[in-house]
């Protein structure tokens, strides 16, 4: 105990729940399944492993339904933290179960914890001001006032391709990791630990002492990338659906990035190589561990984990 | 550490949320609250705690809601486990957020950890021949017909009040807590746990060593009661609506209970002096608890857990 490496990894939303893809739960697991064998990559190597995950399309599908429920139904609307309440309970289900399965196929031993977690957000965080990321359905233009009129201090935004409005809500930096002496002590004892799903479920002091939910949502690669560097993880995984950082990506001129020093990623950051809601967000939490005192985080897709020449490594430098 | 009592606290429905309110995230923080004050009482008097929950009403409303997401918006309706593991998070983030915020303002430190828990059934146990549990929305007659002939392995039953048809799912018993001892270790190092949640995500062994979710509702006492044995509680409580059990309740000969042994409360059971889905099967989980090494089940009130005159306990003989 001690000497065994510790690796946080963020699973990207493709792990769970892929482009094309309806959501049946049978879709879901089957992804969830062939995600947790290439961590076996890992297993076998004797990390201890925290998990952290995103929960994109499966809140996108809760919001929804709590607003379906709502109409049809007359069940109280659901917010935001609620939703992502729900979608830790779904995702971090799947994940140990579906974890466990592979681990006995595999004839290992480990055992799977799930945590509802909380991650204190401050409400002062400047993003507060300047809500920009769309969550739940699209309104039309009327049905927007009418909510707008119930709850003045909701942002709404137009959707660019003219689809209607939608809720618009802010991205604060995770600040306080709820339980995380809990989560480095399980995982350091050999146990699989799944937490801080979908950034985890945003919360900030209402008063001194006093947590409340808060319509927010935390980018997981943050969320994971401040837990693995309040428990001292020894390296970083972003999980992705490429097999490596590309500069000029999906160009002629396409360079695949093998190592990136945190100087050189803030570089590519600021040209512009790095799209935002996909690989900008990643780098940045990639710059956040390394600069607070992580030694590697790679960048890469699942099925290749057990591969040393592939992903992205981003270090100090 | 050890010398400890542990206690092992079933929330009741009444707990979250209370009959003929409408189900708002706010009436459900504000009775949790109160519970959670209640619970002040074991925490002062130095117990280790570990909350099971029921989830009765908010699985009916998730239950619903992805009902009405599927209709609305065509979002894949999601089974019964994967409704139960949203629910666990739902429930499982309220409690302890609640719990912490009742624990600051009293100046009290302790962690809460709240795990999505899954509990094993049998497939072979009788209760899957006699689904009888009815779960989400009531249908009609031609819709029934409908469900029933894409999945003919679904059972409904009529309502007796005439609202229609709806599905009924097995109640089996629990057979196995995934991840036990890491509750039992947690609860005995202070950490306040919230675990089996609705009585557990059911899943079964679909072969040796898979595990997968199951169309089935476990009953939150037994699945708490279950727990409490595996864990040596020393003292098993579960929540619920009347100060005391009653003989010939709500009659003019009711008859207040202060003690019982388990061989009464086996009589008093099969004379039918409590309700099925009510008193009955507290009853049972009591006598479940008692008989298998456990020393004494208190049923009463969460406003009387301090009160040493109050609730029904029983006991051995």
């Amino acid at each position: 105990m001690g000497e065994k490496k510790l690796a946080v990894v963020a699973f990207g939303g493709n792990a769970l729940l892929r482009a094309g893809q309806k959501g049946t739960i049978e879709e879901q697991e089957a992804n969830v399944y062939e995600t947790c064998q290439s961590l076996l990559e890992l297993v076998q190597k004797d990390y201890n492993i925290v998990i952290g995950h995103g929960n994109g399309p499966q809140v996108g599908n809760i919001l929804l339904q709590v607003n379906a429920g709502e109409k049809m139904y007359g069940i109280p609307e659901m917010p935001l933290d609620i939703c992502g309440a729900y979608s830790q309970g779904l995702i971090g289900y799947i994940i140990e179960q579906q974890f466990m399965n592979v681990l006995k196929k595999n004839n290992l031993k480990k055992d799977i914890i799930t945590l509802v977690t909380q991650v204190v957000v401050d409400k002062n965080d400047p993003a507060f001001q300047n809500p920009t990321k769309p969550i739940g359905p699209y309104y039309t233009e009327e049905e927007m006032e009418v909510l707008k009129s119930k709850n003045p201090k909701d942002s709404f935004a137009k959707d660019p391709k003219g689809k209607g409005w939608r809720k618009v809500v802010a991205s604060p930096k995770p600040v306080e990791i709820n339980n995380k002496e809990t989560i480095e002590r399980l995982a350091r004892e050999g146990k699989i630990v799944v937490t801080v799903g979908g950034g985890g479920i945003p919360v900030y002091h209402v008063e001194p002492g006093k947590l409340q939910g808060i319509d927010a949502v935390i980018d997981k690669d943050l969320a994971s990338s401040m837990l693995a560097i309040f428990i001292n993880a020894d390296e970083f995984y972003i999980l992705t659906d490429v097999p490596r950082v590309c500069l000029n990506f999906h160009t002629p001129d396409e360079i695949q990035l093998s190592t990136v020093t945190i100087s050189e990623a803030k570089k590519y950051l600021a040209d512009g190589h790095f799209t935002e809601g996909s690989m900008a967000p990643k780098i940045r939490a990639a710059i956040n561990f390394v600069e607070n005192g992580g030694k590697t985080c790679i960048i890469t897709e699942a099925g290749q984990l057990g591969n040393p020449e592939a992903g992205t490594r981003i270090v100090m430098g």
